[in-house]
């Protein structure tokens, strides 16, 4: 494997940092090539603004989607992001690996994918037509590479339930698994997800090591999670809904893009 | 009113800073106050880091969320972040206003929240028993105050409802109005989402100040989203699972955790 893990915790002497040098090792070990976007550490740009697309005139309009695609174009986009993409390209799996802050990704790691994930890049080309929108959820820059999450929570796995008050976990990960990593072509696998790291003793290090390691030494026996493909026939084009009768009965929201058969 | 207005647009020429600017006029003519915490104008640091915590020792680990707790505890957070705690308690209205990116918050905004909702103001207080689990959703710092998102997109309404692709904006904008708004005891009012801003014409701007301004003119009239409160019956405890049978049949993920009667 050609691994690129995005990481973005503040602390060396972190839970997250310490479960990143372990499995990273353990790859390694294995023959597999590890690549990591630490992102604290490179003291990643966090902002998209002007100073991102150096072809942008001094005075011009900053129009983030299109400066992108425009600088991307160019070839002027600047030297971190470009860095990023290559990894990217060089990569067949990608992982995103944060403590989830806010139910949401760390400020950093968010300003990673604002910026690298271009206009162009990432998305905004494929045929626009009457069966076709755009290459994108389940078709993209990222086809053939599989990606996920690893991450750490406060709560525990119960408020991340069918029931709980927090939502699903897949519900608070589908910004990511399914609007980023399947967005652009990524076939995606269930998150590896640490729960109580807040009050976790250090035994529990252990478990989040083999939770990780487990997960890349079975790769080829775990599901992919089965989003349903946008220009295959689901979905009605342009406006992109799920074409009646699809969907199981009592599916809404989210679940209904997910094929259960 | 007293509205703070939280805005994360890079470019001062830009569709949502003019949005901004015409209904901040608006409502001072009308004899509100309004604050407006424009991030990218303040250079508004995104990133938590160790500097953020100013009772830190040098060589001390940083635990972001502990740290954030002893230092807002002696306080000893940063003058930026007590600056935005000092608006928020001032406001009686709160309003997140920026432009989706990647079906979230741009990273300076997310940043901003990551700051300074730190523990202890935001989170992390109040009872823990049989009965009660900290004071958060439905209770807590900012009781009382009303929020709601403003926010721009470039899909279109149908790619965001029901059965569209992108999943219905309720969910997308979930971990803001139920993660952070109803969290901190927000009463949470239904987002101003204004589709398909970078196909927009100058001629679609009315629209959207008018949907704004309608928004503020009648408060009054505009039902709040029923969050179900944490502590008052309606979870088991301290898993937080939604007890059986209260939702409605069919109902699951997100959608439970809003009463419908």
């Amino acid at each position: 494997m050609k691994v690129l893990v995005v990481f973005a915790h503040p602390e060396e002497k972190s839970f997250n940092k310490s479960l990143l040098d372990t499995y990273v090792e353990h790859l390694e070990a294995q023959g597999n090539e590890v690549k990591v976007s630490d992102l604290y550490k490179e003291n990643f740009k966090a902002v998209v603004d002007r100073d991102d697309f150096l072809n942008l005139e001094k005075d011009a309009r900053l129009k983030p989607a299109y400066d992108s695609y425009a600088a991307f174009a160019a070839k002027q986009l600047t030297p971190d992001v470009i860095a990023e993409m290559d990894k990217l390209i060089w990569a067949d799996t990608i992982v995103f690996h944060f403590p989830l802050w806010w139910f949401g990704m760390p400020a950093i790691l968010k300003g990673w994918v604002d910026r690298v994930f271009a206009c162009g890049f990432a998305y905004g080309f494929g045929e626009y037509s009457d069966t076709h929108f755009g290459d994108r959820y389940g078709e993209g820059t990222f086809t053939g590479k599989k990606a996920f999450v690893v991450t750490t929570c406060g709560g525990s796995k119960e408020q991340y339930s069918d029931r709980g008050i927090n939502g699903p976990i897949e519900n608070v990960l589908f910004t990511i698994n399914h609007g980023l990593f399947f967005y652009t072509g990524c076939e995606v696998f269930p998150p590896v997800v640490i729960y109580r790291t807040d009050g976790r003793r250090e035994e529990g290090f252990q478990e989040a090591v083999d939770l990780v390691k487990e997960r890349f030494d079975n790769f080829d026996s775990v599901k992919s999670i089965n989003y349903r493909k946008q220009n295959f026939g689901d979905y009605e084009i342009p406006s992109l809904r799920l074409k009646e009768g699809l969907e199981q009965p009592n599916e809404s929201g989210y679940d209904m893009h997910i094929t259960k058969n």
